[in-house]
């Protein structure tokens, strides 16, 4: 393996095992479950994981792979807090949503060459990136991993008990 | 920028903003609001920092570039949960430890080439290493960040109100 597809298998992994992560923590849950907050006061479940499908969603365009799924996601879990919107949204259809977006993102980041990885993402024009080569596909990858790990954090602790 | 030093550029911005928002959470706190829980009967901010003080400083000798810091930490922070041994260890001592360690190891990372990165870490033999290459530098800086991202995602709840 070359030294770049080495750099980029580590981050695939990574981003990989954050899904997986999620997946075990989210979709076995009841929908009393999904309703449980994070800490008094705080996000409730189902909105952590709509929040986290909504910017993985989003990542479809961004990266250029494809048009989004469910761009009706984003006033419910993006640009809304949470209980200030009523949610049209099951966590069956979630579910399903979730893993959809995560199956064409997949697919998307695997045809990706290294070079497309250090290229620009489709929210920075050419000039820009003459100027800030950072702003490429790998470091959104890198940003949404934390992202999705950040927000595991959280939810793990409304994890219901064994 | 060559690709890979690309890639490696995107990995480092990543680790230094997570280490940042670090800095932000922890260390103006006074000991009464290290003392919070980040929700009910949940760890302690005080044993969360301390834990990443702790995941970063094993990070040294792993990466190879240092024996570690603060071994005294795991005691605390790692091998056994929050309130059940008594801290040593106060805000300002934890601080100044926080600190010199992510300088360390910040000189030993801006100290790697490509090559390195992608080179197994010191807790894999080069048998192993042959068979499974992931378990490299680059998987550890990544796996790292997250890990640092997950309790950040848990530390601001308890944020204090401003």
């Amino acid at each position: 393996m070359t030294t770049d597809k080495s750099l980029i298998d580590s981050a695939l992994r990574g981003w990989k095992s954050n899904v997986e992560r999620a997946d075990k923590l989210f979709v076995d849950l009841s929908p009393e479950q999904l309703e449980q907050e994070v800490a008094p006061g705080k996000n409730r479940l189902i909105y952590l994981w709509g929040h986290l499908a909504a910017a993985n969603d989003a990542l479809l365009p961004l990266l250029g792979i494809r048009e989004r799924l469910h761009p009706e996601f984003d006033g419910m879990f993006i640009s809304n807090p949470d209980k200030s919107v009523p949610l049209t949204v099951s966590g069956e259809s979630l579910k399903a949503a979730w893993q959809e977006i995560n199956q064409k993102l997949w697919e998307g980041f695997s045809s990706f060459s290294a070079l497309d990885w250090a290229d620009r993402h489709t929210a920075v024009s050419e000039e820009d990136f003459g100027r800030e080569p950072h702003r490429n596909r790998f470091t959104v990858l890198l940003g949404r991993t934390t992202h999705l790990a950040y927000h595991l954090g959280q939810a793990i602790l409304a994890r219901p008990k064994a």
